[in-house]
Formats: structure tokens, C-alpha cells, sequence
């Protein structure tokens, strides 16, 4: 993991702190595409009081709008936690190039996980897992650790 | 399958014959809250040139609007082919009450098919496939036919 890839990590992560101040579970997502950071979001369930408002389907929306296309396959996402069924599937639906993420979610994940969406998949992103783990899943434990 | 669910089918199906107009993929949603139709929507990729936008997904933000609520656990969502996975998934994230699909699709479905969503779900809706299956199919497959 190079450096770079390691500050695009701590900056989704920040947004995922961003998010607990709001009362969402903590998760941060960043979108880059050619080494611009084109969005920047982190769930927002709670407050838009959609269920379907996961980082990183709000990422992908800001991402398609920016780029005015339907395709993703010059970008990477960068997201504290294993992507759930939905987002994962709405990743492989948009052609993500990249896909990086911190936590792994062995209750929800859809990566590695459940229904390993990419297994399933016509398209193929790179995938790397467990970047900042312990910090993405501290962060999330913590959360629910207060919320009982 | 009684007359009215069958009705929502034939205007979910009127939908669809909709989108083909648009060049869209031609597969039509129609969500039923109450006896009353809160969202009528058609596959609109091409349009909004968004990956994300199948009738499904316009389909549960529409109700998710309507309603003011994140769940749709009294919802009934009448949709002509089987949901992808991205759909299906974010149909369980939704909690949607009852799902009713026309045509099966081998090639890209997520309930019976690919990674079988609501086999990893912690939500389980009623589901019921097949309904209008020749009628569904069939506009699918003469849109795939005149494409080629």
C-alpha cells in the first residue's frame, strides 16, 4: 500500500468520525479518480432517514454526476468498512476500477462475506482488504460500544 | 395471485413498454403502500446516464420520499424481472414488505439467481416470482432482439 493510497484510507476515516457526531455508524468513504479526490462522504442513514444512504452509495452517485458518466472504471473507492451486499453489488453495477477497503464486517459484508457479490460478478475490481483495519474497527466498535 | 396484484403487474409491464420508447432496458416498478401506488417508475440508465438508476432502485427512494420513512415493511413492490443483485440487496436494506417479479433472468438475477440476496439477508420478505413471466419476458427479449 503505498503512502499516498494510506492518506486517502485516514482521510475516509475522518469522515467516518465526521459521521458519529450525527449519530450514523461510522463509516467514511473517498472517491478518486487520476489522483483527484472527486467525493467525499460517509453514511448518512440517520439524517437523510434513508435506509439506502450508505457512504458509498452516496460516493458513487457524487462520482457519476462529476464525471458525467455511467461508468466508475477509472476510479477507486477507499471505505473504512467491507462494503454490504447493496454497495458492493451498486459497485460492480457502476464498474468500479479499485476498491479499498479498512474493516472487514464478517455480520454484513458483501465481500468477502454473505454473498461475496464479486464471485458472482461479470465485473472485476481490484480488491484490497484490511488497510487501517484496526483503526476502522475501533472506531466502529466504539460506536456501538456508547450506543448500548 | 389475485386480480388486483395481477393489474399492478399489467401497469408495472405498461411501464416498461414505457422505457422502450427511451431506449432504456425495458423493465417497469410499481410500489404499493396501503392499496395506493406511491411510485411508478421504469429503468432510466440511459437518461440520467446513471448505472444505478433501474426502476427498483427510483422505485424504493420514491416510496423512501413518500413515506418519510427509511423502511418499507408495508410496501408491496410489483417489478417486471427479476431484481439484479444491487436491487435485491437494497430491497432487503429497505425491509420491503412483499416482492412480486414477472420474468426470471438467469444471466443477472440476485434472488434465484447469481448470489441469492435474501439466502445471506437478515431481512426476509414474501417473494413471489413468475407473475406475467411470458409477458415480462417478452418485451426483453423482442428489445434485446431489434438492439442486435
Amino acid at each position: 500500500m503505498t503512502s499516498i493510497a494510506m492518506n486517502y484510507m485516514y482521510q475516509a476515516l475522518k469522515l467516518a468520525k465526521h459521521a458519529v457526531h450525527h449519530d450514523e455508524v461510522p463509516v467514511g468513504a473517498i472517491l478518486v479518480a487520476n489522483e483527484h479526490i472527486i467525493a467525499q462522504t460517509h453514511n448518512q442513514c440517520v439524517v437523510d432517514q434513508n435506509s439506502l444512504h450508505h457512504a458509498e452509495m452516496l460516493a458513487i452517485h457524487q462520482g457519476i454526476t462529476h464525471l458525467q458518466t455511467p461508468y466508475l472504471n477509472e476510479c477507486t473507492l477507499y471505505v473504512t468498512l467491507e462494503p454490504c451486499p447493496m454497495c458492493a453489488a451498486a459497485l460492480a453495477q457502476a464498474r468500479i476500477g479499485k476498491l479499498i477497503f479498512g474493516a472487514y464486517d464478517p455480520k454484513s459484508g458483501g465481500i468477502e462475506h454473505g454473498p461475496k457479490i464479486f464471485d458472482h460478478s461479470h465485473h472485476q475490481p481490484e480488491i484490497i482488504g484490511g488497510v487501517l483495519e484496526q483503526e476502522c474497527a475501533d472506531l466502529l466498535i466504539k460506536f456501538f460500544k456508547e450506543k448500548r
